[in-house]
């Protein structure tokens, strides 16, 4: 999620007054997700069966009344209506089967929560296309891709599994989600509680909006894991950029660095800022997928790669043209760890999972996050949150203009006490985290933090080098689980 | 509010394949709302002014960037910022500035909770018409009248007023509402807590949605308010309607009976069904209104109007022209108690303060409330609920076709436990009690019923007549007011 807003405010203070080059958004936009892990994915087999629902294209209006087909992934092995529940893992950004398929904790705790899956795919990503091909035409397709039809859709759906399984309309919902998705799990929580029990709202930052956070805080976070992870390492990088510059100015230096970073193309001057925003987008991928076991996120990946990358960054005092070529052994781990890569390149669509175009849209109208960064602090040139050019950006694009408050507005910013049953989990190597709720607000609105997690590492399957501290978030988060459970079916019946 | 729905629907069911005659739905819509109470009223000067606050057409998409108007009402003579609050009348489907002068208890408490008053018009009522004069052109235009629009309008509104207004950033927002005004209200509480810390839903029948009560219940009530109210009343008006059949059954008769009942039109064939209704009609606006005291609803009330109507039927065994004879008296309370009438105009639109059409358009999408009678536990002719009937009109007359279980699907139906700091009062003489929240759900979803309570007596100024029911109602309210305003006064500065 949000990582492509980021992306995207970048390139709008990077290069001021340039218009978003659509090749490089679809690239930018498409790299956040989750590594699919083959060791733990084949721990518990994920037969699921897959369903199309007619959801109205839009909930808030009575006059279009065209529908189209959400797709949602069904798992009812271990679902038992006596005493059981149905977890419903609240869709993101992208191809549900994807998502499924790396979300192996609600896989592992099927059993003992005697539960139906539930995977809804959010619309517009996937299979879910309002107007199928033509849904990413313009802004008038567009307009009903929001986050609260996206809940009316979650809703309708689960009225509709109630109303057509036997057994399920006495079953307490339990809504899950990583990210985008775990900010849709809580506000689908504060927003319908009449509908799910509780949620699960992993790495979901839900005040990266305005300024309920400095708008450096999540570079910050990038910087100490590199910092952390090796010695000088995040030095090295700070200097690189000015390495690059300087390398950058003349013809010659142009060649050589494309040479030597293994491009498959080569280098203009103009491409230079797309180049550093790559590099930069790599550093943050890692950020999030620092997991402590091999991973497959776009390429295979080592255990705690970050560590790895920085065995190549120690030395920030070297000559330039030695700091690039380190800088290259550092980005060929996360490009090149299998060795298969003849080259690298700065412009390619890292996943095809990712619905690029739909979350650009959502980051030009709701999902606004401001970022930036000061070169002191963290590790990356200083750039300004700049909202009149983002938003200057955003209407060239798509003609729409971002409302940065309306999400405050509509979900409560800081200002949920008064809601219940939400676990925000969050890991402390996440840069997500810096937006996220990390403290208790009250007994049921619970904060859990993973000392040595990533991005949502607590909804990946299980995995024998898990940290101890990712098995507590767990052993935590079905605790709260099981008692939402109980408390349902403790009360059916004795509603007013 | 909702009795215009109910009179739609009775159209449907009374005339079944005939179409909605827009004069007749033109009157029956705006027959609801409250007497101005020239006496109350005087007892505390209502000196607001008036402002207009700009609006999104839309909150819920982004292509659409028109904006309008919203006219709203605003008086701060007992204000006080140290230790205040501000009330927030969440207003309903007519002009703001009648609604201001019939909610004489924020008045009358405005001192005691040292609050500012703020009447908020609805979008699509009075003064606050999204597309000005087009605004009821067709179902395009009207797609942005939505109970969700009018909350978000609310939302925004008091943003506003917190940015804007000195002081008013750190006081508690108590939202006030009467009928479907209580209704948004309290989903204004569910919906956006983190806006309101309270909701006082006055006569807010949330449960008058599908079948979460029975059909014939509003009708019921009305039929034990004349029932309880004089001899033979109710059975006198159950025999008239077949009196009726019978006497329009010849040209005679149908020129006798509009005659007698100082109709100012002759009377056809066709006419009889409208006729009938209209007559309907004033018994369950007499039911209403039936307040202890003179009041000025349409036309000059007497106390207890419906007494005053049963002293002319105490007698049902008389043949049909006495019987009809007695029924004019009757209707005659009603629509000539001050004399000055020349004749009695059934297709008479009652005020202009109410926004009919576009109610109309509410009870076609949103407000579906089922409505049914059988004649035997009710003074009226059986008629049943039929939906396909109802929906097929509504296509007819906007293009649009109604989501009966939306309302519940948003806002929770029964199953709203969860959410906390709203007071329900209801009268029991009131119709609309039958769909309101009449026991307390929690402690602090708390109901207060009004003994001799008609609809939203509680809100209405304090009067010398007032029984000691309604007394109390308005003692407990302004207690829970009183503790919402204290606990955000603790917690301020302790937000997480």
């Amino acid at each position: 999620m949000g990582y492509p807003a980021l992306l995207l405010s970048l390139l709008v203070f990077l290069a001021p007054g340039t218009c978003i080059d659509p090749r490089r958004v679809l690239r930018t936009l498409s790299s956040l997700h989750l590594p699919t892990n083959p060791a733990s994915r084949s721990s518990v087999a994920k037969n699921y069966s897959v369903f199309y629902f007619q959801q109205k294209v839009d909930h808030f209006g009575f006059s279009n009344m065209k529908t189209f087909k959400q797709r949602y992934l069904l798992a009812d092995k271990h679902w038992d209506k006596d005493g059981g529940s149905i977890l419903f893992y609240t869709g993101n950004e992208g191809d549900i089967v994807w998502f499924c398929n790396n979300t192996g904790f609600m896989w592992d705790v099927a059993e003992e929560l005697k539960a139906m899956l539930v995977f809804a795919e959010h619309r517009y990503y996937g299979e879910s296309l309002p107007f199928g091909n033509n849904s990413f035409q313009d802004g008038r397709h567009l307009n009903f891709l929001t986050s609260e039809q996206a809940l009316a859709d979650f809703v309708e759906l689960i009225k509709h599994l109630k109303r057509t399984i036997p057994g399920a309309e006495d079953q307490p919902v339990i809504a899950i989600g990583g990210s985008y998705g775990g900010m849709l799990a809580a506000w689908f929580r504060m927003k319908y509680p009449h509908i799910v029990v509780g949620a699960l709202a992993a790495s979901a930052p839900i005040w990266q909006f305005e300024d309920f956070v400095p708008c450096d805080m999540f570079m910050k976070i990038v910087t100490t894991d590199f910092k952390k992870s090796g010695s000088n390492c995040s030095v090295t990088i700070l200097r690189s950029w000015d390495a690059i510059n300087r390398l950058s100015s003349t013809g010659s230096g142009l060649q050589w660095l494309a040479q030597t970073l293994h491009l498959c193309s080569p280098l203009t001057f103009e491409d230079i800022p797309n180049l550093k925003e790559w590099i930069m987008e790599t550093w943050v991928n890692l950020a999030m997928v620092n997991y402590p076991y091999a991973s497959n996120f776009l390429q295979p990946l080592p255990a705690w790669p970050i560590k790895v990358v920085c065995q190549y960054l120690i030395n920030p005092s070297v000559p330039d043209s030695m700091l690039i070529q380190n800088i290259f052994q550092a980005l060929n781990v996360y490009y090149n760890y299998s060795g298969q890569a003849k080259c690298l390149n700065i412009s390619e669509t890292a996943t095809k999972n990712l619905g690029s175009l739909g979350w650009s849209y959502q980051a030009c109208t709701e999902m606004v996050m401001p970022f930036c960064t000061n070169g002191i602090d963290d590790m990356f040139e200083p750039h300004q949150w700049n909202l009149k050019k983002y938003s200057d950006e955003c209407f060239k694009q798509w003609g729409v203009r971002p409302r940065p408050s309306w999400i405050i507005t509509m979900y409560g910013g800081k200002n949920i006490k008064s809601h219940s049953n939400i676990i925000f989990s969050n890991g402390d190597l996440d840069p997500w985290s810096g937006g996220g709720v990390t403290k208790d607000i009250t007994d049921t609105l619970v904060a859990v933090t993973i000392k040595e997690g990533a991005h949502h590492l607590d909804l990946r399957a299980n995995n024998a080098l898990d940290p101890t501290s990712v098995l507590l978030a767990r052993a935590l988060e079905i605790e709260h689980m099981k008692r939402w459970i109980k408390d349902f079916h403790d009360n059916v019946g004795r509603q007013p």
